[in-house]
């Protein structure tokens, strides 16, 4: 079988909870839900009685390299089979009608999964078929639903699309990066000072000419431009670029007013 | 063209973030956008110098319905022309490098979205065409970088499954569903009074039965079973159900004891 060369490395396997995919139909599909399970740290599947098989060829070209989460797939008759040795199971479901159960959002079992797989305990995500999805009987398995809050009038995830966003909220709840920040790369923010010495340069090259001219406007112009190059931080290269332009301008302004 | 006969209802257009696909190459790529564009309550996409034209009919293929997206998607030949009208714009880079720009997580970026569309403001999100991304010139035009936080040892998303990200959080920032409930559908509740009833309707059997008959252990034995009925929400169809269960098996036994 080609194609099954290793593939990248996909980051350590710790104690994640393990997706199940039930009576999956087209291999395609399987390897997409390995790759989505890669970008989210998820790492453990198993299949529920694939209707073709396995292993199947295609599912490795649609994995992206996420060959390793293929690899140790495990395939399973039943349901029961497959959760057999889990302490929990959730199940994905869009739409239960008729059943009295537990339903958490995709985030807030990103939350759940974590507090599980941290107190040692193995989980299953229930995956149903394409279309057709869980049918009761998986779902009576499961200590609880997931529910995605998505556009109601428009609901249309693929299966690997399904596991992606819980791949993604169970990495994201231990994600502590800032939701905003600047990247700066090498450079280094300017301080306030810096900031106030290129402010005297502008404010200097414009007095010279004659742009500050009305003395009663002056002040408030002056401030308008300080509000406007305090609104973000400014690296220190970026200030050097802006006493380039000001100096350069005035060279300019100069040279014209000699010539 | 077939295929573009209407499509689903996908909800009310708002002032909404606009998807901008930057010289996306595989029409199917184009409509697997949309579909992940309507999971999230976006409808608004314009294409910059699209590689093989538009309209494609690949595209209505892959959308699963979000036709409308598709039918009134814009087409333009630059960044420049296709952000003119726009206030803001994010782009999704994930690696960038050597730039001083505002960075910001998908989720931040929903929140932001949020505020900025709530203010009346338009805003655009760049997306680059697949395997190459965005260009440095195309990130130049933006106020701040969206980023992913994902595995950062498999991190491989298709334009499709970055663009559902993002819709997934554009859509969350204003989720309020609680993160855990009982979904229970018509079944009401049962009360702790109900509750009670069962309790000493089971105590009262197994007192019958001699269950309970070393009255040293018996309160702890009682405690221990109310424990596990008071651990999460019951109603009162599955009380009714528990009632049956406690009088059938407690028929059995008499009857047996008699015969």
């Amino acid at each position: 079988m080609t194609g099954r060369d290793g593939g990248a490395d996909i980051g350590p396997i710790g104690n994640s909870p393990v997706v199940i995919l039930v009576r999956p139909q087209m291999g395609e599909n399987i390897g997409a839900t390995a790759r989505a399970m890669g970008n989210g740290g998820l790492f453990h599947l198993r299949l529920v009685a694939p209707r073709d098989g396995w292993p199947q060829e295609r599912a490795w070209r649609t994995a992206s390299g996420a060959d390793r989460i293929l690899e140790e797939a495990t395939v399973f008759e039943t349901v029961a089979d497959a959760v057999a040795d889990l302490h929990h199971v959730f199940a994905t479901c869009p739409r239960p009608r008729h059943i009295v159960k537990t339903v958490l959002t995709a985030r807030g079992a990103g939350t759940e999964l974590r507090a599980i797989c941290g107190r040692g305990l193995r989980v299953g995500l229930l995956f149903g078929p394409e279309r057709a999805g869980l049918d009761n009987e998986d779902m009576a398995r499961a200590d609880a639903l997931i529910r995605y809050p998505l556009n109601p009038d428009f609901m249309s995830l693929n299966l690997a699309q399904a596991v992606l966003i819980m791949a993604y909220e169970w990495w994201m709840a231990t994600e502590t990066s800032e939701p905003r920040f600047l990247m700066t790369n090498e450079a280094q923010v300017a301080t306030k000072g810096e900031l106030d010495n290129f402010m005297q340069h502008l404010t200097h090259d414009l007095d010279e000419s004659g742009f500050l001219r009305n003395e009663q406007k002056r002040p408030g112009m002056v401030r308008n431009l300080r509000h406007l190059f305090e609104r973000g931080e400014i690296t220190e290269q970026e200030l050097r670029t802006l006493h380039g332009v000001v100096t350069e301008l005035s060279r300019v302004r100069k040279s014209r007013a000699k010539g």
